[in-house]
């Protein structure tokens, strides 16, 4: 007769192993992305905290610098008067409230904690910069770490994008404009995510669409090469690239 | 003749005066209480990433702890043999993938930045309890910090509050659902963000009404002393409320 408990038991014990050996390092690569997704979506709402907050104390300076990552910057290491200095006005005429010292940390703790958040979203890049050339180096090459990880992200792992045809993944990250398309509204988006690319942005409004459609050919070759572990092409891939598109 | 140019910066240096003297302390415990608001929103987003991250290295800890927070503390503090060993679980059956170092620094560096904002929630509430009880002591007394400070950033300043009638107060924090009965849909709301009051909290079903009603009343009393700088009267007007619905 067969021993059914110790079979279960088995059963679990090799399960359990096949769970734990199935994690690739491409779902790493995924994660971090997506980390630094969510980084963007919550320094966007702290700093948008801090500007109103410490915009009672130094509204003209507040106003003067769009970005948020050099604001936050600046607010903890310079005092003040020398803000209000480097834009040439006066504190006397300054609109901004005096606070208390205890007052204004609060406000300045909150700028070092994006202060920090700023970094650790470098660090991330960093890390993926490197994951990224040891899972998939030809789909780097042409793509660089963040754009080739939002495709891993969005095609699920190296293994699903190389078995993407390239006409699916020219249109990753536009499934919504695409859908709505099949149902009958709106025009064929012509990109997905890839508009991040740089060829992309110097190409004209009439150029978009084929560049992203030779950009999507070479990625497709790319991932299937870095899938099956093939030979090194990512740097003769975006030769070809940059010799068809760049000079224009 | 009236010099029209010498009036105009006249005018303008009295309003920028007027500006920047308007500047309350009940702004600053807003602008603290929206940010804890705030911090909840991004540490929960944060801390959902961390333990998808997390959970391919450890699922088994992952999955036993509720409280994110703890999470993200035990997960820098202790290691992977240890948490499991907390389980009564062995390592080696666990089905958690064996990450390399630097693929597992970065998912750790992940849980410092989260712990980073925990702190500065710490800190902020800190910071609250001690500006609330300069700022409106007679409703602090009542409400504790936290719930006093969002009580003002609902009414808009102190000011505001104090010139709320009870029954307002009652609902502040409720005006979706009292609109909806306005319009005639749904039932009348009881309490607004006064729910989260320990009396409330303690008051059964049917009482809840009773007790915000008797809560927002003596807030009411309260703001109006804060504002108009009176008496301290907070202790006598929470013992009031403690002596009818504690014993209960």
């Amino acid at each position: 007769m067969i021993d059914f408990k110790k079979l279960r038991e088995q059963n679990l014990a090799v399960t359990k192993k096949a769970v734990k050996s199935s994690l690739a390092r491409d779902l790493l690569a995924i994660q971090a992305i997506n980390c630094i997704e969510d980084i963007d979506k919550v320094s966007s709402i702290l700093a948008n905290r801090l500007r109103e907050w410490y915009g009672y104390y130094n509204p003209e300076f507040t106003k003067s610098i769009h970005s948020n990552e050099k604001f936050s910057q600046l607010v903890v290491s310079m005092s003040r008067a020398d803000l209000l200095k480097s834009l040439k006005l006066d504190e006397a005429h300054s609109m901004g409230a005096d606070l208390e010292k205890k007052d204004l940390d609060a406000a300045l703790e909150l700028a070092r904690n994006i202060n920090d958040i700023y970094s650790f979203r470098k660090y991330l890049e960093h890390y993926l910069e490197k994951a990224m050339s040891d899972i998939c180096p030809n789909t780097t090459a042409i793509v660089g770490p963040l754009l080739g990880a939002k495709l891993l992200s969005l095609a699920g792992s190296i293994k699903r994008l190389s078995e993407l045809p390239s006409s699916t993944i020219q249109l990753l990250g536009a499934e919504k404009a695409l859908f709505r398309h099949i149902r009958g509204l709106g025009k064929c988006p012509k990109h997905g995510v890839l508009v991040q690319h740089t060829l992309m942005e110097a190409a004209k409004m009439k150029d978009k669409g084929r560049v992203a459609r030779a950009l999507a050919d070479k990625i497709s070759i790319a991932a299937k090469v870095d899938y099956f572990k093939g030979n090194f092409v990512g740097d003769k891939l975006k030769a070809g690239l940059d010799a068809r598109f760049k000079k224009k």
